[in-house]
């Protein structure tokens, strides 16, 4: 039997956009969703039940983190991932790739796989096609990621075809090396840059694989807005319909309502969690910067339109002291916004897809939010 | 009408320990009671509705701090600290005395006041007894405290005395400046160093002005702790039998039980929520430093013994690699479960003296507690 089962049960009438069901082990997943990064086994400040509480149904987990530190071994030991963090809802784990080309310092690249030396301790450690699916499978993440080489951007055209051959030979050896396909699904991964033909040659060759999902790997690295969601665009016509269509990394409001709008079914991005702990929220009307001065004496909530704990409880004059006083309830309270307003916003856009009004949701939704631009 | 009630409700038959109801404008206390330390306006790591959960009754809430960041004018106008940091239950705030003596650059002390330093920008400030109750009048904690000098451990006797007079001093001018009498109860706070005479005077002469209330001021600043004890067993003497005893900064576990069977029935301390953002926590059977390398592949709980979040959860292993990974979980799960453990500490020490048995209670808990040892 398959680990997941997906199901688009509305398309949008103008766009690309579908509403679908997402079937796994550990529950059912509404798409489009996003889903919060757990980098070292913890959504960064929050609780398993917090993130419940928000409406989480899936959140992702890093490969390479979890591997250096505690170990897929004695995560293995404890049961697995979902019971080590506390999760019962589901699990995405990356393949450590981007991770391998941006964190650790890298020592050669060859066909069978890359060296490395830990971020941590510059211990050397070796990642092969086949050991990255050992890993996510001691892992147990419901969702697993073929190993890939992530490009950067910019890189000339024979680079990055050559990069994209290696990533599908890579899929090949993983997905010959995934043991537990009744349980954990494994997707590939889309490379090919910003280059059409090689996103086409990739997406094709991949497909041609079956995997039960894909994901489009190596966007959001530099290039600009425009021409990324060009190839989100391109590059899902080249997707089957019947499976889940997921957009590694990318995750402000806009790139999820424009992804979606281009056939995206699942997000993640540590953007805000991360810019939540330096004391910028997003609102209805934009990001704002609590820990600012002019938000001492401000006693309105984060976002007068969101209704989470941390709008029904606290003034942005609160939280503004504790982040001035470097207090990890700040932390706390502004992911805890941060994580529900996109959330929400995905639960909005599900909404718009299911009346057809996604395009009037999106234009709304950007007036408002980049409304001040504008005054 | 006076701000708070209190009640001795059951005297232990074999100790100086007493079963007391207090009763404040935000709730009723059963006594003894820890509080946790809410220093900046939040307990470090946790939410008021975790500490709702564990059972905290009453926070403390340190002046000094508030005063210089956000500064209580803002508190004020923000509806007080109770609604500025979303804590419905009592709160006793401290007269800032300790930390103008221990974290600011002092700069003069005379019979008017305190000229110091902030410890967070150098700015210059000046402390009177009635600047201090201003400030914890525009607060609006349920218990606030005079102005008070603490004399270091060692220091002489005439210096201490003259400490001493001065406290006295500024707690009759603290008393006529006290406007909110009828919501805010004033404690005086009994000095004299190890010098019995002198914390004998200092208390039959706060007695007589009449507070609703004492603490016991200038203990663990470094004496021995059966000097400690000695000197609460025989100020609590001279303290009034129908009014509430607050030990101020004193709370590890073996201090708590000692402290209550001195007659004490109110401690606070930052030890439990400090030692626990360290990788350090309580357990029935002792400290366990669960950063350490032996929890690596250990999944029990913190301690069998313990129901909290964190223990029915989460394993040694789990907030081992939160440790090591520097992730905010690793302080907010290790700081609820030692929070709990006092105050379930507490809950049982009450639960002794309902039963007389609380120096059967003392003697199991600290076999226990101290089993290692003997081991
Ligand atoms: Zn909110
Ligand atoms: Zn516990």
């Amino acid at each position: 039997m398959a680990a997941i089962k997906y199901q688009v049960i509305k398309k949008d009438a103008r766009t690309k956009a579908r509403l679908g069901i997402l079937e796994t082990p550990h529950g059912v997943i509404e798409t489009p969703v996003f889903m919060p990064v757990g980098t070292q086994a913890t959504v960064k400040a929050m609780t398993p039940d917090e993130l419940k509480e928000m409406g989480a149904t899936i959140i992702l987990g890093n490969t390479y983190h979890l591997y250096l530190r505690p170990g897929h071994k004695i995560i293995e030991k404890a049961g697995g991932l979902h019971k080590f963090m506390n999760w019962d809802r589901a699990i995405l784990t990356d393949s450590g790739g981007f991770q391998v080309f941006s964190l650790s310092s890298l020592r050669k690249i060859t066909e069978d796989g890359v060296e490395f030396r830990s971020h941590i301790d510059g211990s050397k450690h070796f990642f092969t096609p086949e050991k990255v699916i050992e890993i996510q499978n001691s892992l147990g993440s419901d969702i697993i990621m073929s190993f890939d080489e992530c490009a950067p951007y910019p890189a000339d055209y024979d680079y990055v075809k050559r990069s994209m051959e290696l990533t599908i030979k890579w899929a090949k050896r993983g997905k010959k090396a995934h043991k537990n396909t009744d349980r954990q699904a494994l997707f590939g991964i889309v490379q090919g840059g910003t280059y059409k033909d090689l996103r086409r040659e990739c997406a094709e060759r991949l497909v041609d694989m079956d995997f039960p999902g894909y994901a489009i790997g190596g966007l959001s690295v530099g290039e600009p807005k425009d021409l990324m969601y060009e190839i989100i665009d391109f590059t899902t016509d080249y997707l089957p319909h019947d499976k889940p269509r997921y957009l590694m990394g990318v995750g402000t409001p806009e790139d999820l309502i424009e992804g979606v709008i281009r056939g995206v079914d699942m997000f993640d991005c540590v953007l805000p969690t991360r810019i939540a702990r330096n004391g910028t929220v997003f609102t209805s009307r934009g990001k704002l910067i609590v820990r600012d001065a002019p938000y001492a004496e401000d006693f309105s909530p984060l976002d007068e339109e969101c209704d989470c704990y941390t709008c029904k409880n606290y003034s942005r004059a609160y939280l503004r002291h504790l982040f001035k006083a470097k207090e990890i309830l700040a932390a706390r309270l502004a992911t805890y916004h941060n994580l529900y307003f996109l959330i929400k916003l995905m639960e909005k856009i599900r909404e718009a897809i299911r009346q057809d009004r996604l395009l009037e949701f999106k234009e709304e939704f950007l007036k408002k939010y980049y409304g001040n631009r504008e005054e």
